[in-house]
């Protein structure tokens, strides 16, 4: 194989599919990177079994082949190459050179015979929606998986498709996040768990401009993400995802309006006096047109009041700060709306036209301590 | 005490005085800020009993007072207080109240009596440089003190003076760093050995202006470096420094003119090839006109060419590459000449006016192998 590209290209490409490659595996080619020219394209492949990744890159190619080589190695490599013209040769003993003006690597490579391409999916009708809008989402949602394999299920993102609606779920047992995106056109109702690590790397490698689609197609076992040159797909987890229905009222007793930057910033000063490990709530003591925020620690303690504009009862409650952080960090809003029933039910976080709903489990704490 | 003063001249006090703060130690009262307001002004001091730091911020004080206050947690909560005014108030059981417009801290701080203050140094003659000139030659020269231990003055740096000459020298046994800077001033013959840990510290708290200067004490057992509002005092290191002279030659066999970042950019890329703990020489092979740079590891091998002016003999001699890259990464000029003798015998970077001289020993290696 004999294959002339950019410098910049082939970065660009090593980056987008070094994202498959796994950080622990007991097959050494799945730790390669595989570049096959067999064809009148240079396609880039890595694969972890579970996630795989394609992507074309421009180039000229001087004699078809295939090879896989060590990703780490291959992308610290290109990555210190001069911005110039790069070959990629390799002989029959899989004996790679990489030559970029006058820097020469010698290089053992693989063959690609045992290499696991990406599977073969039919691909039936495309979901379409813009690259930033699902990046939006995934940055949305993403943080309230949860963190542990004990519920595989809540390690993935629910992907609901109802007529011209997207709806997109995550939760992790004492918080359910929610966003809704209207589609351009109706489909059929389906409904899959995507895996969290499957987001993330999608959302890392999607340039996210408000005017590039993605393509999304989904099977029994699979996701499929095609944009610009890349493909990534990926399995599915298994399983009926949890009814997040029945949790979702609409009743309340307390509405706050509230600024989210003051709120936010203040939850924040307030974790400082909170070490790892240390479960102290922040208690939230709503009055007309005054919210009291107020936590307690072994270091210290830390009050403020933020102005609110509060509509029903006084109310009483203490939440897990950082829910509520990782929440707030996500709202574009300037001004947010909190709708609580009592202390020991959840508390929504939601705007009005039903984009987003943020659902946190409130904690229980000695009232007599605050 | 009760003080008033704005976040960011507080902000800038903590992060000034909390590089004297120990990482670990035994006795509780170190690991504090003292604050002190006995008198007309406001000082925070930190002190390790190697470096202690101690500078002025301005500020209203409304009650007189000492307290001292843990580090950590105080500088948290100063860089996490709204950019607004801070006022610090502390009763006779040191509790402490930090107010920033509606957010209000509690913490329990300590009695400023066991808190060990900066020790008072006779100033003699100041010797004085620009902030700029400090702070460069403690870069270029801070990278090659040895990184442990067992030979306690090598992990210092020698400050001689001589009329209106300092010399700055640094090695761990392996290479040596040489600055010269030329003084305004003549001063007496003085030679001191200053902790590498005190000079990493003054060099991130030092803004570094040209137009600013840093006045330098110098006692039997200790250095004081004064800027703007700010003073550190620093144990010296005891001993006879080693004799450098005798192994600084000015003879040579072969001299190299070379483009500093094409030397630099191809030791970088050689060096992804070498794992760490894997000592694997860079060869230099010079010839009329040319530097073959190759290396061969266990991964792979690489080699390059770049356009030199040569003087005298060829020679073929390799180093450790981390050595080479350190000493360029912070030499200024754009071409450097290099100095040989043979393949056992150092090798000198060094510029026409000898402000810097940087000698690096070389390593054997199998030439039948390159």
């Amino acid at each position: 194989m004999k294959l002339i590209c950019s410098k910049s290209n082939l970065l660009h490409g090593v980056n987008i599919v070094s994202k498959a490659v796994p950080t622990r595996t007991t097959m050494a080619i799945l730790e390669c990177i595989l570049i096959d020219a067999s064809a009148n394209e240079i396609k880039l492949t890595a694969n972890d079994m579970e996630l795989g990744i394609e992507t074309k890159i421009e180039g000229e190619i001087a004699e078809r082949g295939v090879i896989a080589l060590d990703a780490k190695i291959f992308s610290e490599i290109v990555r210190k190459l001069p911005d110039s013209d790069v070959v990629i040769e390799t002989d029959a003993s899989f004996k790679t050179t990489i030559t970029c003006e006058k820097a020469k690597f010698n290089i053992v490579g693989k063959s690609g015979d045992d290499f696991s391409y990406i599977p073969y999916i039919e691909r039936n009708e495309a979901i379409t929606l813009s690259q930033f809008t699902l990046k939006e989402v995934i940055r949305q949602t993403i943080f309230s998986i949860a963190d542990n394999d004990n519920n595989k299920l809540m390690t993935g993102e629910l992907f609901e498709i109802e007529e011209n609606h997207l709806k997109v779920v995550s939760l992790d047992g004492h918080r359910i996040s929610i966003r809704n995106i209207e589609l351009k056109n109706n489909y059929e109702h389906k409904k899959v768990v995507v895996p969290g690590k499957t987001l993330q790397e999608v959302s890392k490698i999607l340039p996210g401009s408000a005017e590039e689609d993605v393509n999304m197609f989904l099977t029994d076992n699979h996701i499929v993400f095609e944009f610009d040159d890349t493909t990534v797909v990926s399995r599915l987890i298994e399983g009926e995802y949890f009814k997040i229905e029945q949790m979702l009222s609409s009743d309340y007793e307390t509405k706050v309006k509230i600024n989210k930057r003051e709120l936010l910033d203040c939850i924040d000063r307030a974790t400082l006096l909170v070490k790892e490990g240390d479960k102290k709530p922040i208690i939230m003591n709503v009055t007309d047109g005054n919210m009291e925020l107020k936590i307690n620690s072994f270091i210290g303690s830390m009050n403020e009041d933020i102005d609110i504009v509060k509509d029903g009862k006084d109310i009483l409650i203490g939440f897990n700060p950082k829910f509520f952080i990782d929440a707030l960090r996500v709202i574009d809003e300037e001004e947010v709306s909190l709708y609580m029933v009592n202390p020991k039910a959840p508390c929504f976080i939601k705007d009005d036209e039903g984009k987003f709903i943020y659902l946190i489990l409130p904690v229980n704490f000695n009232a007599s301590t605050v």
